[in-house]
């Protein structure tokens, strides 16, 4: 430890670098549109509490069929937004992160298929969420941001629905915390659901997946410059960069798997001729160092701790009479989608869907990619997940059983 | 985020609570004796650099034959320390780690062997570390404590071997970093070892386990009470506990196993009448916080760091021509023994330990352990981890072949 520079000093953040990565009202809105439910004012979360004036920002592709019947809800994960694809540029700091799923001839044809995709509530690209400015003071809100769950998310969703005139998606397609989503419409809204596809999910969140939350969250929250969550007036340079990158240096392990870590990695040194010598710093870390680094820019710290907490309650089963008892409430054809080497939603949980979904009577397809990436394969494998999905859905149609 | 007492705020930690939780000189020796290599005085470390007046802190049961030939070496892993059995008491802070594996009539009998056990170089508990006194200024080393390998610890163990008139360990034994120990000990000096035990081990540390220590090293160097190293004259109470004991919880968590977590905790609230309200603490966050917390009041931050990065560098092949040339080196039994749940030392690394041994034309025993309890299975499963030493140990006896 005697060497200043060494890797476990936390790193020196740019001093320019923003406190936040969050966009902000008067940044480009990209290929954003922006909703306001503004009716009744008050949006109550199922946590107790309310937020006013929600803006959701979303984006579409495609054209929308006169009787509504092709459009499609794309659910994001943890870290995603509403730009599922497109380039980066002028208002979307980074390239889509489905892109090579949805377009043109792709599995969700946006040549066919009217796809919407928005930054949930409790987000960081245009939604509201903690960076925002509170209606009442025009400051983010910061620590009085309310706990948000799963339902929260997917009522805000279901009321853009509304306001753009889809009576029932054709399906609801979304990976990780966005599968909770996708599963949560299938409970919430049987009706408006023509089928639901839960990519890497789960019905509950597990013990494990609770403690890799909270261990990160705790981590952030370390940070001298997060300040219980009041951190947007700091000045820049001095966000919570440190714990935002540690939390997704840890999460981004559970993303990927041993074998893959070992293929990309081994013990391959960063930089032989580093003034660290031999033996202080290898690939794996730079690699994570950087996937935190990357992250600090576009995202905001807040955000990433609400929207944690987002997923530690997910749990379709609660108030609700049990897990056995809210997938019987699900009407539509679902699809339940694994990853084999997913050690974080390992495939027991999408067996668990499938099973608790078959025995209410209803109809659902169980499918496991066979694929080294971990959690991530569900962005990963395109191939076989999009493959996956158009067999789906060539055979549910549009879910009416 | 609104309320002040939430989870992800860090904990306060007791304002007498110690810096470290490292034996310090002048505390009860308990049942410890110390040994300091005070010929040559300069200890030299593989990385470079040396240390004076190096002390090895360490205990044993049983009585050393006169032939010296039934004497045992028990490696500890990266929290444990020379306490294998006997009460916590005066001098030591915890009970032994492995008080079920080693005593009269037990798998490692005490009746019959010369049980050894030392807290290893870079550790907290009695040996020489970074909490230990710098014999130039009789001011802990905190930040100028050199990087350590396993080999250095192999050889301070060699030259205690020497000093306690042990010519040849009838085996050394060791779980996880214990496990690298002995396994050094068979490369470095096949001589000196009739067998060699290595439980949930490697030949050379992963790339996904150098990234879960990056992890853990990182957060831990965020508190801002660890001072780049140099916090043992911070006020009680201002210990880098925080950081330390984040990282604690996040190896908990790699050491068991999502089977064994859902049946001990699933979704089970820490306390339903919690001020918090029902959304914000469950149990297996309130297990994570007391394993971290239990840590902090017997362990040194600094100590983790060392010992952490030792894990990292540990790779027999270093500078040895690679695995396969080190493995050869090996002309002792080989006990490799691995835990089907361990995904943090995946049964793979103990196949390849078996397959690199076998292949080089030794001799090697490869063991799995059904278990659901993960890594920490080499601790927990006491009777199967047991029965298989005994198996191996009656099949090999002393080694020579």
């Amino acid at each position: 430890m005697s060497d200043g520079s060494r890797p476990e000093h936390p790193r020196n953040y740019s001093t320019d670098l923003p406190v936040t990565g969050a966009w902000q009202p008067g940044d480009p809105a990209g290929n954003r549109r922006f909703f306001t439910l503004d009716r009744p004012r008050l949006f109550e979360l199922e946590g107790g509490g309310a937020l006013r004036e929600v803006t959701l920002a979303y984006e579409t592709w495609g054209t929308l069929d006169p009787d509504g019947a092709n459009a499609v809800l794309i659910c994001h994960a943890l870290t995603g937004d509403s730009h599922v694809t497109g380039e980066a540029g002028r208002g979307h700091p980074t390239p889509g992160w489905w892109g090579e799923m949805v377009g043109p001839g792709k599995a969700l044809d946006t040549d066919e298929l009217f796809v919407v995709c928005a930054n949930v509530l409790g987000g960081c690209q245009g939604s509201t969420g903690p960076s925002s400015p509170h209606p009442d003071t025009g400051r983010p809100y910061g620590s009085s941001f309310p706990t948000l769950t799963v339902r929260d998310i997917v009522r805000s969703q279901r009321r853009l629905a509304d306001h753009l005139g889809i009576g029932r998606w054709l399906t609801v397609v979304g990976g990780s915390m966005g599968a909770m989503q996708a599963l949560e419409w299938g409970v919430m809204f049987p009706e408006r659901v023509g089928s639901v596809c839960s990519l890497a999910g789960c019905m509950a969140a597990s013990a494990q997946q609770i403690g890799w939350s909270a261990v990160g969250r705790t981590a952030l929250a370390l940070d001298p410059h997060w300040r219980g969550g009041d951190y947007y007036r700091n000045p820049p340079g001095q966000g919570p960069h440190a714990g935002l990158a540690i939390a997704r240096s840890l999460a981004q392990i559970t993303y990927r798997s041993d074998e893959v870590f070992e293929d990309r990695f081994g013990r391959e040194l960063f930089d032989t001729r580093s003034v660290y010598g031999k033996w202080d710093r290898f690939q794996v870390e730079s690699y994570l160092d950087y996937h935190g680094e990357k992250l600090v820019k576009r995202f905001d710290a807040n955000t990433y701790l609400v929207l944690n907490r987002v997923m530690d309650l997910h749990d379709i089963g609660r108030d609700r009479g049990g897990l056995a008892a809210a997938a019987a409430r699900i009407t539509s054809p679902v699809l339940s989608l694994s990853i084999t080497s997913d050690t974080l939603y390992p495939p027991r949980q999408q067996v668990e869907l499938h099973d608790a979904v078959v025995a209410a009577g209803g109809r659902c397809v169980y499918t496991v990619v066979d694929s080294p990436h971990g959690h991530d394969g569900f962005l990963l494998e395109v191939e076989a997940v999009g493959q996956a999905i158009s067999d789906f859905l060539d055979k549910v149609g549009s879910g009416a059983s």
